[in-house]
């Protein structure tokens, strides 16, 4: 997976994308990460990649001029790097990250873990001239109902959630499989060592080698603790199982 | 308000903060930072912090005694602070952040920008182990239905967003109260120079310096947007403003 990012501030998407795991699959080559600053691409004398906007209020939005020279200088290094690798660049999804988008979830990091490419545009201050936003973005993509000072937050979320889905990211396979959302349930309550810490002890059935009641009693805790905190996703596991727990 | 981060990468956090409007506000004092990596914590020779999981299972968890440690020393900080300070510290709230907790939005956020101090709690590998969660967690959050490596990005997210709230961090009182989501409908469509751009006009209204005119054509933007994009959250505003669009 190809990660191309336009960007203000292309550090902080490096430090987030050269952290942990995510770290080790870019040594490994399973993600590659190409920042564009979007600074580089303004015409304007002074650098300035903002202005006021038209019919009045507060802050400052992203022109349209260096977004688009900066998104065909990503969609040239695309089209490069295809050739050098001997394939056929397909137009790339670009996507937008907004508040005003589609509400990221597991379900849709699935369906970008598919591509070979994936480009975002993070924007700042107030946001990005409609007109190149119509022009350049495939998707406008939120991670949820609230409002961050830029896109880049939301573009490692969605970076760091794709990564892990792609194969050998995760040490163990079975990692990305049982966790939550991946069944529709939250996760059990896990224990390590010690077997008593601070007057708690592990619960008996895990200490008892029995996989079969194991399973079980992870299940239930499972329903019990999806039932408590997230009664949508409660339902919707039920509806989907047929069941009336 | 004063941000403490239990952390394995507490470099990321401090990149995370150290970037755009966030950086002014801790240059400026209006908000502070300071990490606690809780491998210096651990009382294991060599420095590990997590352990296999009882009764099976991919991957590895957070043992108790790292955390437990960790927290110790922040709850000493704030204590201290406090005292340096002249005032008398409150029990700070200590927010795990996991997908199993209760999902991030901006009415929360709300909520814990009055808070004079904020934990956050960073998990790795497949979590952290539910005792000490118990003893130490007094929040789960998550910043919505999706699996990430790590707890460091949405503690960013979190912070980003709460601080934003703060008096001062942005440059324009305004700018937070016209958001989206400040009142429930997503942003209008938002243009600046010039005025044609690739064949694209600005919008008639907005060039006209005719205030309401301009106010009625991004009401009726946001309507039309919301609508289109988040029938969930159209339903929501048209009940709460009483009228049946």
């Amino acid at each position: 997976m190809h990660y191309y990012v336009m960007t203000l501030f292309p550090e902080l998407i490096e430090k987030g994308m050269n952290t942990g795991v995510l770290w080790r699959a870019m040594e490994e080559g399973i993600i590659s990460l190409e920042c564009f600053h979007i600074r580089d691409y303004t015409a304007n004398k002074h650098k300035r990649v903002d202005d006021y906007t038209y019919g009045g209020g507060a802050g400052m939005l992203m022109a349209c001029q260096p977004i688009w020279d900066t998104c065909l200088a990503v969609k040239e290094r695309i089209a490069q790097k295809a050739l050098e690798e001997g394939r056929v660049a397909s137009a790339p999804r670009v996507i937008y990250m907004s508040p005003q988008g589609r509400v990221f979830d597991q379900a849709f990091a699935e369906e970008l873990s598919k591509e070979e490419d994936l480009v975002f545009l993070c924007g700042h201050y107030e946001g990005i001239d409609e007109r190149v936003l119509e022009e350049v973005a495939t998707d406008y993509l939120s991670i949820g109902d609230y409002v961050l000072t830029g896109g880049e937050l939301p573009a490692l979320v969605v970076m760091d959630c794709v990564s892990r889905l792609l194969p050998g990211v995760l040490n163990n396979d079975e990692s990305a499989e049982t966790e939550s959302f991946t069944e529709g349930l939250l996760e059990y309550p896990q224990y390590t060592r010690p077997e008593e810490w601070m007057g708690k002890r592990v619960p008996e059935v895990l200490l008892s080698g029995h996989h079969k009641n194991v399973d079980n009693w992870r299940l239930e805790q499972s329903l019990k603790r999806t039932k408590e905190r997230r009664p949508d996703l409660y339902e919707k596991y039920i509806l989907s199982h047929g069941g009336d727990k």
